[in-house]
């Protein structure tokens, strides 16, 4: 019985997974939609290369330095010398509980995934050598850490200590509204600050691709359902709630900053309904399994709705946060992660009860001190690694290759190419671009 | 044991719903991919816009509506006052079966798929703020009537009584042929001859991106086996046949249009290819559970074959089906519906005999009752909610709004921006557009 | 219990099939954005009527002749006349095991994406009904047989004999890396030396769309999770250690690919990067139960690097193989089966030892064998169907076909139309091409 439910909670977990995998592709296309079509290419290589950076450095050690036990049991880091290359997670559960190489599996995508959200924020202007060190170093000084004191959990029973919001704090964060949403969110700040504004900005290329940007966000609203919804940890009644929660609030973040942008800007825009949606995603995360399904309509259209006006203070306070990290994961997190402390209800999976249902006001208290620690912490070494790599390699790309679009002189490549060798006559659009990088795919002779 | 089998059901139902949600950017895709590029982004809008506003209806009392008791026993409409807000669902299930919050959520997928599937036959010309009411009018009017009667059945343990199509007539429509892709298509139907032809019909645009219509079809296809899959309610022997029979019955539809086009047009088309896929899979959803294999490749190949010819109905008969929600919703639903009348076999998990396997003529006469009742509902009250709002609000946009396309002058937007902001000199192209909206995206100073 | 463990590994499996699904559109979208815009669109033909004659065969006889009892017990071919019209699989294990339908789904998945890689190989030049003749052939004459070899077990309950490379000669192959992907790269090597070169090779068309590319790229990252984890049979300890290997090895292939095409070529590219995660999911697919997470990464790094060499074969030695099949698919699926006999690890859930761990040479010699002779059979019997379909009626299309690109051609269509009924004017791109196939849409009056 026992094993046999496990099986069940390993099946949904192992969908969960899947679901989440197409999430990867989904934020670089996503990101690569919004913006113009010179650098299109080098914001999905950052995606894909933060991840692969991730993916590397969590298969020497990342499970451990996450989820193992705290290191002298103050809540700050996992232990990550415990198991080197993850062998032990090749050992069978004998009881024929959750696979272990599962939970790590799925825990590597929110690693991956946290890292890669932050490229929105310093779109069209970093050296992608420096991205590539960036992310690996930030994943093991900032991730690791952030995401131990919000996902490990003390375990008694193997007698090992868990990360201090989790624990001593005693937080609430769902699924990552703090550890991966604010987290990127104040680390896309940072590194956009350290970066400098693109030339020219506020003046920057409008979104090369909506449709591209539309399903790039709806892939992220469809592999939600498998990182909230795997974080119920099993095939039972928290899931779902937990997916129709997560549903409704999507819904709801997508009406939310609609009503205001048409209000504000006179036209209700596709970017905006798309927007809405991941804010309001973002908002749900750490909600999931705490609100009734009304909560999550207010998380949701509160999310879309400040994620709407969000998005006008890198102009007035002058960073290029490039696609909006800021007003979409970082606020989205803090939003989702303070209105739990008033709309959670005792009846929802997790058992507790917000102010709005009797519950006390230090629930909003663990919540602010969750959300500054991890804002300061994020932000202050984010800071400090950008201007190190600066100092050391340089991460801005030079001017040329910033006013030519870096995807042609990095990458050797252009997003599209509609009329090339065509049959009725040669192409006139942009001949110095064909003549230039046409050897990637012919052979030099 | 149960309580296992439960998780596992449960397992697969998750699974399931996450795979329908992806359905909701592929079914705007695939829209948006066969419209000329100047009304691209409004198609997507109203895809997302519908669904939203059924979302926030389903949290105020759609499941009650469609799935709760008959109010007065007649197989009318659930009662929909009994569960305001869904506070009921995050009530957990003593003996660990299905969630009901996931029951929920599933069908609200279902909900919000039908109305969008509407949008598809009045592309180019509604406006904007006319659609969104439209939709939840229509949500609340027509689907949550027409899905109680086909998908509440009386629960005798419980003492409630659901429809009278599911229950007193006892059609078959295994998941949604007659309440989802009849009932849409016949109100597109309705809806379009309200609004009346677009300028310039039957001389319209081609599709402009006919790889985002076959990455759409292809996600429909994928999300598919969700929705057919997850309406055998758990991880057994029915939905291992459905998910076989639906995977053959969209593949021979994929032959079976192309066959006929070959013959009629000369030219085998992708798009011929992807609506033949489509348009199969909607005649497999009521026949899923009750056909064989080959029943299954008959059903296909028929739907496949009758939706080629039933594109050309529009220009006949003059009624400007955009994206002929007829040809391949009423009428794959039509065809299904119909034809496991005769093919179904008391070998497939449903137990049911057709005509071909010595099942009675009632048989067809149950079917072709229901089928008629949908139609008749459906059309009728889509066309009185149609022709009141026109006098209330208006639903068509201006002459100048639809002769420019509705991107630019309702979202703000285009589609694509290829060339803006170049380093090697200013575009060209569309100037007109970029001064027009430029401040969508760059703030005004 | 038994029941419910079955009824979990039926949800994970369901799951994993639903996900492979997504492969097909991926797949599709994928080889056609690294095509020239004008056969885009016959590319995607390619794939999805190559899936689609594969589904109606395997309607016929598949499962039988791939799992059923070798004929005569020599382990070469299924008796494919067990179970014409697949009616067997309607019958319900009364133990409530694994559904036999969904198994026949799931390997109906495996079949048709081996078909459609092949089409890789000869992009821009296949007759359109000489590739359907040719994919129903080549899967009944080549894929049914090889797949009975590597795919088939002895079942001694059951009385039945499996294929002579599962269990003759014992060779591994976890899922389909001779079966699948050596398979279908040999043939399409063959198939694109009895075609021949394009006009004009080695200067051929760029890559119109790699954001496309990246999308069906990512949509074959997302689907490999249910082929390589829904390979596991259910949802266990084996099933999650897969999970992970795939991912660490698909992303270390990212890295491999990168490193060397930054040092041979100059630049990074993304289709560099997206070549190098399918080059390792190829890589880990004969693999991913029989290694450790660090093995994984090894193979994932060794076939990408070796993809990246191997793109430039094809112009040294002057075969068109268009989409380079062989470096990806051949040369992973020999890069996985061969490691596997190094880096393979009792400790793993296939439980055994390669080299590296204390294993024989013998592993490896069985490898070998199995490798030479999907190899051998392969190529010739694709060689000799292809020159006998060029006998009787032609493979090629004429030099105005190829020249022209297929798709308005064969097709009628063109992938992209960007600027028709401009309202600003009539569009003065490619003219000759709207006004040629106009009619295609717009009916003929």
């Amino acid at each position: 019985m026992e094993q046999a439910l496990a099986a069940a909670d390993t099946a949904w977990v192992l969908a969960a997974f899947t679901a989440v995998v197409l999430m990867v592709p989904g934020l670089a296309l996503f990101y690569s939609g919004m913006l113009g079509v010179k650098s299109a290419l080098n914001m999905i290589m950052m995606v894909f290369g933060g991840f692969a950076v991730t993916a590397v450095l969590w298969v020497l050690f990342g499970p451990a330095a996450v989820l193992g036990d705290s290191v002298g049991g103050l809540g700050l880091i996992g232990d990550p010398f415990t198991d080197i290359g993850l062998g032990s997670l090749l050992e069978e559960d004998p009881d024929g509980g959750m696979p272990a190489a599962l939970t790590a599996a799925f825990h590597l995508l929110f690693a991956g995934i946290t890292v890669a959200i932050i490229a929105g924020g310093v779109a069209d202007r970093m050296k992608f050598s420096a991205w590539l060190v960036f992310s690996g170093i930030w994943v093991v000084l900032v991730y690791f850490p952030v995401a131990h004191w919000v996902f490990a959990f003390d375990d008694e029973e193997a007698g090992t200590k868990g990360g201090w919001i989790a624990n001593a704090l005693a937080a609430h964060d769902f699924a990552g509204g703090t550890a991966v949403h604010m987290n990127s969110g104040v680390a896309a700040l940072a590194l956009a600050i350290a970066l400098g504004r693109r030339r020219g900005f506020p003046h920057v290329a409008r979104p090369h691709n909506l449709p591209l940007v539309v399903l790039g966000g709806g892939i992220l609203l469809f592999g939600w359902f498998g990182f909230n919804g795997g974080s119920a940890g099993g095939a039972n009644h928290t899931a779902g709630v937990v997916v129709l929660n997560t549903l409704v609030a999507a819904m709801a973040g997508l009406l939310g900053w609609l009503i205001v942008e048409r209000i504000k800007e006179k036209h209700a825009t596709t970017l905006g309904a798309i927007s809405g949606v991941i804010a309001a995603l973002v908002g749900i995360t750490p909600a999931a399994s705490l609100v009734s399904p009304l909560g999550a309509l207010l998380i949701g259209v509160v999310s879309g709705a400040v994620g709407c006006f969000a998005v006008s203070w890198k102009f007035r306070m002058g960073y290029d946060d490039s696609l909006d990290v800021v007003a979409i994961h970082l606020m989205g997190g803090v939003v989702g992660t303070t209105l739990i402390a008033f709309v959670a209800t005792a009846a929802a999976p997790a058992g507790v009860d917000g102010l709005f249902f009797g519950g006390g006001i230090d629930f909003l208290g663990r919540q602010i001190v969750a959300m500054a620690a991890v804002f300061a912490y994020s932000f202050a070494v984010t800071f400090l690694i950008a201007k190190a790599l600066d100092k050391i390699m340089g991460i801005r790309v030079d001017t040329e290759t910033e006013m030519r679009g870096i995807d042609v002189p990095v990458h050797g490549e252009t997003a599209y190419v509609m009329d090339s060798f065509s049959p009725t006559g040669p192409s006139t659009l942009r001949p110095e671009v064909f003549a230039e990088d046409r050897d990637v795919i012919v052979p030099k002779s």
